[in-house]
């Protein structure tokens, strides 16, 4: 069948969605993620928009990719200027980015409303704009706005609009439903008269939905089948409003129901994993109810359904869970059996027997009843695996802690932590100051650790996460700390849950402190550790 | 345009989602809400399943209602029995509700490996348990399970079917996508190859999807388009896996994009409190995301956006949201301008003069740069709206405050907070115990500030969530810390942003407090306050 290029706007429109807030380090960890996928274009943003964005395609230019190429976001040069002229247009051009994706006007009432740029002056932005950037020598994606609006209002006028892009020499044109107002049908009429006016150009056609009327995901798929190749989208739907199409449901849809190629059978069974390491980076909660990868997706109530999906799956189930990763029975975690969590020792150089590997399992789903993930936290699990494999010192063993926040009359905040530990029989006192509960607990655990363990001196604290697990019970419900720490070349995560956040983030510091001291990494080469586990 | 005849199945197939749970008398008030709202059909249950159906059933039958007729759900009789022998089916028979749906088979799948029963007994348990009601004085719908996967296995058997429900008199065959495995164009196709051959029996034909595939909204809508003229669904898409189809979302299209008659202007425009209604009564977060009723759905971000809808809304909005019972939400962030501030003001009910807002954006400014965030922050920045219009006063004045958390030597966490406050020229030293710091500092001001407003007694945190800003610097960082607090009608955001998690929460708390005390709100209506704040 077609191969559909996939398209992510994760980084760039996904953005615009509500309280969404990434850092440059976590949008790398984002594109190596997509990339593992089998995504083929990545849209990693606005270059020209704030000094955050350029910091991250400074970084993105020393990264390698297995497959996927990263596309920088701009428009069309401002009106009456030359395009070689247009800043914005230059740093994409200037941009190490293969890809230039530029956006432009196609409907006559943004035109007179919005922008007031005359309708041939339009033209020749969208031709000039495409045709210097093909002159750079990059792949030029032209991202046609309110296309199908302007489709509607002004069906010839949009058809110039088009053809001015794909004759400039724009590799894709990509008609956007920017306001998610249009259904299926319109899409693919739309799109069939397009591709049809186009197609002496050769142009590509793409496609850019939102699901302001909840069919994102079906516009989509109405496009891909009236001939458009390659489709624009978010992991999650993330997006403004209601949120773009959403790539996380369109590409199973396309590669399992639909027969066509997108990413490799192995790719996709890694969706859930990749679509839950999104969320909990952006702590998100995780629709539960989301199609194919939801820890509900697959999750079967009736008594009759059960007994038929005992009978036969395919009675009550539309599809194979493990095709994109996820598992029928989700109280269980997504580690699912035990081979896999041998296969996991294995990799962390642990020898794990079936006894072990099943205590590891009944362990884990125990865990992750009382509110534990595993996903975003590879050092606690790496050190329950050692436990269970009976491969574990404690660091230390714990007396008590005391933490003591105030801010004082005269406006200052002062933290202060006291520990009281045992190590070989000996009893250690200390207190340590922060700037925060974390801090300071850190750096008394240090003035301790540090002596005997100086390979800590070249770790620290990189990220730190609260979520409320049960949101109808605000601060009395159960916190979920999630903490990264790095050596500088490997970052790992640890996990810490308890009614009391001090205490939820004291357990996720702990394992911090151990899992940086497990025999072997001090010396470990850092580069292979990520390779061996760019997932978590 | 054609009319379609909405049937909610809320209160039976919606209740077999996750944690979904109403008590009879709950039930009775959604009937009424979905009576309300113009939904010609309401599923109410299964009324032989249990004493809690039967109940409702009881309770059902001595209310009156305005359109809405009540549907009894049931099966086909068993096999080898008579239909009037059948418990089940005399129940729904004796039942008062004047319409019977009840659910057969159609997949031979099913019949072979689930049901175990023979294909002829099958046509038959359709055709006499459909007569048997219908003789019974009942309109009779007829459900016919997995009836897609059945038409693409064995067209003919599934024919054979339906044209049993039609030819013993149903006034209905509803074709159901059970497990939701198929896409748009499959349903048409189907549903129109149906129609075709059903078409002498005068019967006429309905829609029941799930939404597995993402495009559960989309497959009813192009049933419809086939020809149906029935459309089952329930509020909020709730259902099994990833739910039912959404009738919240196929209702407005229905009506506003496709011109069907569905219900009136009037009953349309109170969409959007009977979806936050639902979700109260089942104590579920309103997805913020929804279309037409999310609280996102018609929020803009972009400076381009929110110049372009005040220009013209048609710009960047694909409908007006008010036909819905929605209203606009402009999100302040970097990207906003001086209109974005002073609509806001307006909502809120403040009169801001230029001046002031300029004030306001400045601040804002400031605020974002150091890390603060008001989009999911309503209440702190209506605080910052009064604070720069002069319509503020502070709820009290801080002396200092202390936490202080332990882990004792037995394992006991405790946690306990002291404040020292002043209001009017008198000093309050008070402390609080809580399971965490926020707890503990909310226990010691609500002591104080509970006597001079007992409205506070009314509200609560629903939810707290921290997240670290520049992840460069681990605990050093900035800490982010957003809380939610509800009166139990109302949701408002607020935020703290401080080196120090605790001082950051505390700001977040104090902030929560006051505006939940904010002159008006304590006397302001629920009701009248959701109309009018339903972005928040």
């Amino acid at each position: 069948m077609t191969a559909i290029e996939l398209y992510d706007t994760t980084l760039r429109d996904g953005m615009q969605g509500e309280g969404m807030s990434l850092s440059a380090e976590e949008k790398l960890r984002v594109a190596h993620r997509l990339d593992a996928l089998g995504v083929q274009l990545i849209e990693a943003g606005f270059p020209s928009s704030n000094p955050k964005e350029l910091e991250l395609f400074e970084l993105l230019s020393r990264e390698t990719f297995a497959g996927a190429q990263i596309a920088a976001f701009g428009m069309t040069r401002r009106r009456d200027t030359r395009a070689e002229d247009d800043p914005a247009l230059r740093v994409l051009a200037d941009s190490f980015a293969p890809v230039s994706t530029i956006v432009g006007k196609t409907w006559s009432l943004h035109l007179e409303k919005v922008v007031k740029v005359d309708r041939d002056e339009n033209l020749r932005m969208i031709e000039e704009s495409v045709a210097f950037l093909v002159a750079q020598g990059k792949r030029v994606i032209y991202d046609a706005e309110h296309c199908f609006d302007g489709w509607h209002a002004d069906r010839d006028y949009a058809l110039r609009c088009l053809r001015a892009a794909a004759e400039a020499g724009a590799e894709t044109v990509v008609p956007c439903d920017t306001n998610g107002a249009h259904l299926p049908g319109q899409i693919a009429t739309a799109i069939a008269d397009i591709r049809a006016h186009l197609a002496d150009t050769g142009v590509k056609i793409g496609i850019h939905c939102h699901d302001d009327a909840g069919v994102g995901v079906a516009n989509s798929l109405a496009a891909v089948e009236a001939g458009a190749t390659q489709v624009q989208g978010t992991m999650n739907g993330y997006g403004e409003r209601c949120g773009n199409a959403n790539l996380t449901t369109i590409v199973p849809n396309l590669q399992l129901k639909l027969g066509h190629d997108c990413i490799s059978a192995e790719q996709l069974a890694t969706l859930t994993d990749t679509a839950h390491y999104l969320d909990e980076l952006l702590n998100r909660t995780p629709n539960a109810d989301q199609p194919y990868v939801g820890k509900n997706a697959f999750a079967h109530k009736g008594g009759m359904h059960v007994a038929g999906v005992m009978a036969d799956a395919s009675t009550f189930e539309h599809m194979d869970p493990a095709l994109v990763g996820n598992a029928r029975e989700l109280l269980i975690s997504e580690l699912g059996g035990k081979g896999t969590v041998q296969a996991a020792a294995e990799e962390a150089g642990i020898t794990l027997d079936d006894a072990a590997a099943r205590r590891v399992i009944d362990r884990v789903k125990e865990l992750e009843h009382g509110g534990y993930q595993f996903e975003a936290a590879d050092g606690s699990f790496e050190l329950l695996l050692r436990r269970e494999s009976g491969q574990y010192e404690p660091l230390f063993t714990l007396e008590s802690w005391r933490v003591i926040v105030e801010q004082r009359a005269d406006g200052k905040v002062e933290t202060e932590a006291t520990i009281k530990i045992w190590i070989d029989g000996e009893r250690y006192v200390r207190t340590g100051e922060g700037n925060g509960p974390v801090h300071a607990l850190d750096s008394a655990l240090r003035s301790v650790l540090g002596d005997t363990h100086p390979h800590l001196d070249d770790t620290g604290l990189v990220n730190f996460k609260v979520r409320i697990l049960d949101e109808t019970k605000g601060t009395e419900a159960v916190t979920r700390v999630l903490l990264d720490a790095s050596d500088g070349h490997d970052v790992w995560g640890s996990i810490g849950v308890s009614e009391n956040v001090i205490a939820a983030s004291w357990f996720a510091l702990v394992d911090s402190l151990e899992y940086a001291v497990q025999p072997g990494r001090e010396l470990a080469p850092p580069a292979s550790r990520d390779a061996a586990r760019p997932a978590s």
